[in-house]
């Protein structure tokens, strides 16, 4: 009796220490799920309003002293960019929506928490393919191509490419908040079998 | 008695359901990261030996006829280019070495087998990010854009951006297997649990 008595208190603290390290594990996916949505949403933000006029001097004749034209610097004029602000829109769009949907599940339904750990999986790769395409024309805005005659163009739009390149920073941040949203209930789950 | 057997039998045909599952598992899992080996290695030496030389005719001086000089393509050529061949090396490296840690481990150390996955979620960041970037200076080589003086390279050096384009396709598909190497194990033991 006493053995069946002690073997039940210790299934019974188990069975305590099992729920609390989930409700930890459920707080750490909420949070970091809170912090990828805001991350990039800012990212879009930023990214979104960087729109910046330089008055430049253009030479139209010789002999004529040179015209002063505003040159804008858009987030649309380059398609990496587009990409860029659209995947980290969708990004924030998807944490929104699911981390209402977490909250709801709480863990209850295997088919729901399986296919939120399917979209942030593909988060990842639509947010690291978004960086990769923003710093590599960005690499090119700040230091040009001699090799193909792409001429830099910070030099010109310094901030437009410091506020882009902030944006840059958030979304990889964010990125990477979604990478552990991915890695963590896999690296619980793994440990728990 | 009777009971107890039938008992023992459903636990025997439930044990072998499991190690069966476990089996063709880990049979995907070999067959996953084989693909991902081969294409991210085939995309590294796609790009590698694209080097292709085009005779220009260059005008040098008014009057003068004008001068063929041959111009090489080359993948070094452009930061986001060796991005993304070392990403692929980097991808097809690790590709290997976890297949061989894969054959060995089967399944036996939990620690190997949370370190292969956490690797390989690192190696879709990195390729999904080296695919970005080399398909938005792929799309810059393919049509320019007219914002930032930056003239298309592609109705030149056709060739060298058609074996290119092959080779980002290769490294889309490699990174698609790493993906779903993350995801496989991780819906597996959601299932379980």
């Amino acid at each position: 009796m006493e053995g069946q008595g002690k073997a039940m208190m210790m299934e019974g603290v188990e069975n305590s220490k099992g729920r609390e390290k989930a409700a930890v594990g459920g707080a750490c996916d909420l949070v970091l799920r809170l912090l990828a949505l805001a991350l990039t949403l800012a990212a879009a933000i930023v990214v979104g309003v960087d729109n910046h006029t330089k008055v430049v001097p253009i030479k139209i004749l010789d002999g004529l002293p040179p015209v002063n034209v505003p040159v804008p610097a858009k987030w649309h004029y380059l398609s990496a960019f587009v990409y860029f602000l659209v995947a980290n829109a969708i990004a924030s769009t998807y944490g929104a929506f699911s981390l209402v949907l977490a909250i709801i599940n709480k863990g209850k339904s295997r088919g729901l928490g399986s296919l939120i750990t399917v979209l942030d999986a593909l988060m990842v790769a639509l947010l690291f393919s978004g960086n990769g395409a923003a710093s590599a024309v960005g690499v090119l805005g700040y230091y040009g191509n001699s090799h193909v005659q792409w001429k830099k163009v910070c030099n010109v739009f310094d901030n437009f490419c410091h506020q882009f390149a902030a944006s840059v920073l958030l979304s990889l941040l964010g990125s990477a908040a979604f990478l552990l949203l991915v890695l963590l209930p896999l690296l619980r789950l793994q440990r728990r079998n």
